[in-house]
């Protein structure tokens, strides 16, 4: 546990305050142009704006300058954990957001189905996106695998992605991905970073083995990919930390598995950002802390569709009104990470930050955007601080030393 | 040590120049209102925006994001110690505000004088503040109390407050306070937070029992409570870690005790900022560093008076060309913390820091003012490195490495 952690369990203290954290996926961007407009300064967005006022603007720093986070440092990160100390393997995520219930033993991979031709080389490594129902099949006859000493589940995702878990006395997890990101050569064997992990490797090679011989009928998905090999990490619920009752209202698997991983209760979010809002509405008593998760800012930017992306920070505008109109004592609208639509993918790029907060000290910033967050009060922090800023603005810090 | 104080203590280098550092206690703000300026903002600072033309502006964090200090802290991060590797206890504090000469194996406690009712639940935490020379003579009857091998001492602060000191081999320091911080129950038992403190534990058992017996007969003084319960940190000195000589010139007591703690020469201030800056001018010769303190910036923003607040910047303003015609090198202002009045308490808000010399790089602000200070050339920093500049503007540091 870090120091940052050891302050916030000694000095927290709990109140009626409310906190919501507004996750856009990816919300940070760039222009197409230099001289251009980001995505979010494009953005009709009046509510956010109006919100700058009595608010304060900041980036924040996933991880650290330069480095771009995936979904689950960039999560951990707002949630106030250290990235480069709690690392999640992308299977644990996996299974977290199917509602795996993971053993503190257990290792946990994410598969996914692919196609390979005669001489083993792989010619899809999606297998032609079979339809979910056919993955949720095929999961169920890997499901009867047996390996001595050795529980194994295997569950359906969607579509081509599966989840495989192995329960076992004292396994680790440094085992490299089978799955080669590429087509035309065959999938690689597991093997283990460590010593300690080679009879994880050795289950995986068993498994993997027994599951060929089972999928050889089923082309196009003739075979799977394990990825993301991992044990489940020790880590200190919010609970915990913070003191804090907390929802999570997101659609997606894998951020519902990262809020549960971190002690949130993950509610129905149903499908829609309408749903999301009617849900944190209808819960609104009952909880100190809510975790609202919005995917298409990310999805767009990886589409590189600019216009997309600036549709949905739209649609985000547009729904502050009913979050603002609960009165949350601390609102933030945010990103995990900056997702480009010019670079169409993650990027390493500060991430906007809007805090709204009666004690906020206003900056001379009058619309939400990166140009304008440059200058904002939060000045440039790592993201593992936000969790900080918010409990402070919600009066649920002490002070430390006398 | 800090890797920061590997670092100064390598390469400090001595010479004539002097530094001057000016703590406004609790200077950093927030306006009343959204729009609006913050104390220091709506100040008429003449003399110290023109200081700012050739001063460089910033903003420094105490601690951590989001994390308000007590003044401990405060004034051990402006002193260039990281407040997270020394934790003062208050107790430590105020013996050392009284001129007690603390011992290294001394345990020490701020004690408070209360009003118990018939059923020994408190009625009045403060005892009615009972005059100074009612504190004093209790505290002599309480220093008669005598526990088996251990030395007892107990001295006088002003008004309720008393300073307990246990002097035996071997006492540590990890036992929790008496003050419920509420009327209507009962003081707690001294409960020690680890196995080795628990003989301390018991020391403040015997001397509480006593102290009741003897204070029964002094209403409304007729208990006390313990807070702050502390032994004396190991910290380096300012002269071992920046060569400099020191001085402190502060009225209060718990300033005068930690700039002793780290080894500054603590002057007689006298008791008004006229005082303090004449005795400045009559020392100036015999120091390297000067470290005056201004309590009533947070005096009034504790008050939630913004008016007096204001008031008193302008008293802080209108002493600076004294200051300035002894022609310091380096010339400081800055707080410890933020002490809002909108919020009446101490704050997590980063501090407003003014900094001149000659070397410095001058920055486009031309007032004193937190959003000026945004845009400062300082930027936004750890307090702890607040020192480091001094030295660096001072020309006090060799350069490191070839």
């Amino acid at each position: 546990m870090s120091d940052l952690h050891v302050l916030t369990r000694k000095l927290f203290r709990k109140n009626d305050s409310k906190i919501v954290l507004f996750v856009a996926d990816g919300l940070g961007g760039l222009p197409l142009e230099p001289g251009g407009k980001t995505e979010l300064e494009s953005a009709h967005t009046p509510n956010l704006d109006a919100l700058t006022f009595t608010g304060t603007l900041g980036l924040s720093v996933p991880v650290l300058p330069g480095i771009t986070p995936g979904s689950g440092p960039g999560h951990l990160g707002l949630f106030g954990y250290d990235p480069l100390k709690y690392n999640i393997g992308r299977g644990v995520l996996e299974a977290l957001g199917i509602d795996f219930e993971l053993g503190p033993q257990d290792v946990a991979i994410r598969g996914n189905f692919c196609t390979v031709d005669e001489n083993g080389n792989i010619t899809d490594r999606r297998a032609g996106r079979i339809a979910s129902e056919i993955g949720a099949k095929l999961c169920e006859k890997l499901d009867s695998i047996e390996i001595p000493d050795v529980e194994v589940f295997v569950r359906p995702v969607r579509e081509h992605r599966l989840v495989i878990v192995f329960r076992a006395e004292g396994l680790r997890g440094e085992v490299d991905d089978t799955d080669p990101q590429q087509t035309g050569v065959p999938p690689l064997d597991p093997i283990a970073r460590d010593k300690d992990s080679n009879p994880t490797a050795n289950i995986c090679k068993q498994f993997l083995k027994q599951a060929a011989e089972l999928l050889k009928v089923d082309h196009p998905a003739n075979l799977l990919m394990m990825r993301g090999i991992a044990k489940r990490p020790e880590i200190p619920t919010c609970g915990d930390l913070y003191g804090l009752r907390a929802a999570a209202i997101a659609v997606y698997p894998m951020y519902r598995g990262l809020a549960r991983l971190v002690g949130m209760h993950v509610l129905d979010a149903g499908s829609t950002m309408d749903d999301q809002i009617g849900q944190l509405e209808e819960v609104w008593n009952d909880y100190d802390f809510f975790f609202i998760h919005f995917k298409y800012t990310d999805a767009t930017g990886e589409d590189g569709d600019f216009e997309a992306k600036v549709a949905r920070i739209e649609e985000i505008d547009a729904v502050m009104p009913r979050i603002t109109s609960l009165k949350p004592d601390v609102l933030i609208v945010t990103g995990d990470h900056s997702t480009p639509s010019k670079l169409r993918s993650h990027s390493w790029h500060p991430v906007p930050v809007l805090l709204v907060a009666d004690s906020c000290r206003p900056d001379q910033c009058s619309s939400f955007g990166e140009n304008q967050c440059l200058n904002g009060g939060l000045g440039q922090f790592k993201s593992k601080y936000l969790m900080s800023f918010a409990l402070a603005h919600s009066g649920r810090f002490e002070k430390f030393g006398a």
